[in-house]
């Protein structure tokens, strides 16, 4: 049986092997739910970044240029990171630079995978069967909140190794925990996160819209996954 | 309202304020467990140690020398890191210097802590009500697994932080997250954590008779707290 296991921080993927494994990163307050929405709409691959200058960049180049902090749209952007601004397809065609607070930070720090894919509660069954039709352990990244653990990334963890069991033995212990902690709360994320600081903070942005797309199962079946040269394309 | 908050791993200690705040380390399997049963049999004082050498030092000062690495006794030391070895007294009277692989280290970062106390289940609600009586926000700093998220010691966090409930608010996520686990697993924390990877590793060892006792609640009324020098002594 393969294995899966969870990171709640990238402060802490150090701690865990990462060569010959599949790694699923997730921000799903907003970052991976947004690069899903925007592969899903017609963006034909996006291009991660830590800085904003870097990010902002890519603009010369053509590139539609995303950039948040702190769950803003940073200055001089166009795009914050809003999964709900690329819907009906109003940015396909287009190639994506972006950065975020977590989420980009985590995909870098994912180096050294087998592969790297986005996870997002949109497309988790497609990504399930994938990770499904192949030989590799998982370890599931959770962006977090600068390096803190996070309750709706780690939930989304949670419903990976669950929905797995059938072929990943979630043995280590984080995966245990947030297998548990699916099984009672999944039915009801949204109350249930309703509670969390990151949703509270998104909450005071007024993107209430942005959080029930980020909570909605199985919208696309596309999968994310960067290739060989970090760029992350639709499959 | 107080507020109680968990940090899952020392390398994540530094993104949570500590000053002016009540810290609770813990170290289920097993180093602050054994703590506890140390001062409940009569040991007078505790010192911890990062270091083998520095611990061992401690013997020509008459202390009793306690050293664990990976679970087993180290090199040289009268004792490892058993609860079991102290109860009926056998060490009553004593000072005890101590270094283990994760607990000790947990102690040490938790400085500039308000208030630091030894935290583990057999004396749970001795600790929640000294909590109780006093006015400070609660970290629970887990030790966990050589820097890693443990199932043990998240546990007795979310059963502080569930039985604090009417005094502090779970609201940081990873409070939010354990309280909700200790609320489905709770009622038979030994078959759940039978599955974690910790206990499997002491179940190697043939400490079954260790892993009850350090699941056992309220054998004690004792509290484990540093003093102002860091010595550890209950009160």
């Amino acid at each position: 049986m393969r294995k899966v296991e969870i990171c709640f921080s990238p402060e802490l993927i150090h701690l865990h092997e990462l060569s010959g494994k599949i790694v699923v990163v997730v921000d799903i307050f907003r970052a991976t739910s947004t690069m899903v929405a925007a592969l899903a709409n017609g963006v034909t691959e996006i291009r991660t970044f830590a800085s904003l200058e870097e990010c902002k960049a890519m603009a010369a180049r053509g590139f539609l240029i995303a950039g948040e902090r702190n769950g803003l749209t940073a200055e001089g952007f166009e795009l914050g990171n809003s999964p709900i601004a690329y819907l009906n397809g109003t940015y396909a065609g287009r190639k994506l630079a972006m950065t975020t607070t977590n989420g980009t930070l985590a995909i870098s720090k994912s180096h050294g995978a087998a592969e790297i894919l986005i996870g997002a509660f949109p497309n988790l069954s497609a990504t399930i069967q994938y990770i499904q039709s192949k030989d590799q352990d998982v370890v599931i990244h959770c962006a977090g909140w600068k390096g803190r653990f996070n309750l709706e990334d780690s939930l989304y963890a949670g419903a990976l190794a669950k929905s797995l069991e059938s072929t990943h033995a979630a043995e280590e212990d984080g995966a245990l925990a947030m297998k548990a902690l699916y099984e009672k709360e999944g039915h009801d994320l949204k109350t249930f996160l309703s509670q969390a600081s990151h949703a509270k903070r998104l909450q005071n942005h007024n993107i209430e819209a942005d959080i029930d797309f980020c909570l909605t199962l199985d919208l696309y079946s596309l999968i994310g996954r960067l290739d060989a040269s970090g760029v992350l394309k639709s499959i």
